[in-house]
């Protein structure tokens, strides 16, 4: 169940995100001999738990905007090695989080820490990791940088709440939608992006466009995910097409499938999202209404808006391999739905 | 069911926290404020998660240190109520995920949030206080403050996840007790401690000697916890006696009163705590077990000892009313089980 996307303006067909990977490799190494150490505890359930989720193969995709954020402005030192590791410890511990708050079995194909380890070492894992990183951001010794991050954490814990609180309800709008992903997702990328600048000691027009393309970013990729979910192959997704349906999560495509829907529709909406009735059959026809009223594809329309603000934001920086590999990076954030 | 205690130096036997209230009552009356507004967000569960814990009738002894201590050094600004916030908020999202961790369903004789809205919400929530506490931090601009309470703060979480190591295993020794209350007590209270000489610019001396006062009190007042639960009554203590035995944890009482033990005696412990057979029964008969030891007596003779070193470690400070209310509430402290 393949999701055909156009690109419009007709651009990069075949995007990837190697050259960015290449580029920041050598820092990136650095950043993975970090992780390794700084999720290292004589607690030996630490690094067992922490190195599951660390090693199960995300692209890391957040550390890499850091680094290359912070060499794009001839960032010359160790900071950038210390923020990218501290964002990526963020997310980990928001993924170790939400799994125990989702009751999720699988994340990226694999049993979730709470599966194997429990919510209990799971939640407290999380919390040190987060500890980890404030204290390497300190370390940096930037308060701007800190400040940027810290506001990072404090509102995706507030979008998780958020998000809690419009559970399983379909009055939910497209707005609030965007307040959830803007919180859940688009802030870390954001603050990823933003903190490259700010120890560069780049200027305030550079450190805006920074987080304005971290932030569209971010929005583009939440919605992605949200569309592969209805999309996508497990073993390509790491989960089942389908988990948000059951977990009766509200996200675009379901919105805007309800939104458009007959009134029997909506009501078969209702019983499956918010009264949980999500057999296969009823994932089936979820799926048959969400073609229907193409909001699989109006997903990826919406994602493909946020690419095109996120590339004017990077459009007036100086021309260089780095930027080119993060213009690219929105392509091939978009294209995952392939 | 109550514990005598012997003050062996026959000091000061009706110590009182009063002094060091009525002497912080201003920049408290602040941090209340703060707390009120920090706790605030347009997501209604988030402060209503907050407040629930926050106005259960905790006596902030934590910030109030924070308060003292910067105070003691003359300290003129606004930086000590935020981080004497900071501190608070740390604490109250370290409850709020040890109830979640615990599975407990009464703190401070009230519901625990998780029983209200759900381990979701509490660890969530939990995780924004922490986004916020670090925000304020941030926001105070001392690199070296910043450091001690995220030091701190991954120190608890350690901590934590230490004790679901050694849970319900009697072969914890006292040291390894130490260690644990260390990270999730007494580590706090130095950090709280410690961050006042910090922000008035007070000598490595004075930081030195705040940080072993509070180190010390910390491991003084969970021993006294640790004691309550096994000689305290419900109202005063905002949870049952046998809590603790109910749960499995492993606390000096037990370790004591296992480790002197008959073989039989260990047999009956090693059903009750690592078999989970604690029924009201088995409670009496561990109240027997630990009053036979004198376990709950040794406890709170250990207890003295740090206070003693808490005594030491501010002795050298000059002389004046915060210093003395600080002094009181060791003995208040440790008076807390009669």
């Amino acid at each position: 169940m393949g999701v055909v996307i156009s690109l419009e303006e007709g651009k990069n067909k075949s995007a990837s995100v190697k050259p960015l990977v290449d580029l920041t490799k050598t820092d990136m190494d650095r950043v993975n001999q970090l992780i390794l150490s700084k999720a290292g505890s004589d607690v030996q359930m630490i690094p067992e738990v922490a190195n599951h989720l660390i090693s199960s193969g995300g692209k890391r995709l957040r550390p890499m905007l850091t680094l290359a954020s912070a060499s794009m402005f001839g960032y010359q030192g160790e900071g950038h090695v210390k923020l990218a590791t501290s964002v990526e410890f963020m997310h980990t511990a928001t993924l170790l989080h939400d799994d125990v708050v989702d009751e999720s079995d699988l994340r990226r194909g694999k049993s979730t820490a709470r599966m194997i380890w429990g919510n209990q070492a799971s939640v407290l894992v999380g919390d040190f990791l987060l500890g980890q990183a404030f204290k390497m951001m300190v370390d940096v010794g930037s308060l701007e940088a800190l400040d940027v991050l810290a506001t990072a954490a404090a509102v995706i814990a507030e979008g998780e709440v958020l998000q809690l609180s419009v559970a399983k309800n379909l009055e939910t709008t497209e707005d609030d939608y965007l307040s959830v992903i803007r919180a859940k997702t688009a802030a870390l990328f954001a603050a990823a992006a933003e903190v490259g600048p700010i120890i560069a000691n780049a200027d305030k027009a550079s450190r805006s466009a920074l987080r304005s393309y971290g932030m569209n970013l971010g929005y583009a990729f939440q919605m992605v995910d949200d569309a592969l979910d209805y999309g996508g192959k497990s073993a390509d997704l790491g989960k089942n097409v389908g988990d948000d349906f059951r977990e009766g999560k509200i996200t675009l495509p379901v919105i805007l499938a309800f939104r458009r829907g007959t009134q029997e529709e909506q009501a078969f909406w209702r019983s499956a999202i918010e009264k949980g009735e999500s057999s296969d059959e009823n994932l089936e026809k979820a799926l048959g209404l969400i073609t229907k009223h193409d909001a699989l594809k109006d997903t990826i329309a919406r994602a493909l808006h946020y690419g095109k603000i996120a590339r004017d934001a990077l459009a007036p920086l100086p021309a260089g391999p780095l930027k080119d590999a993060m213009m690219e990076v929105i392509d091939f954030t978009i294209q995952r739905v392939n």
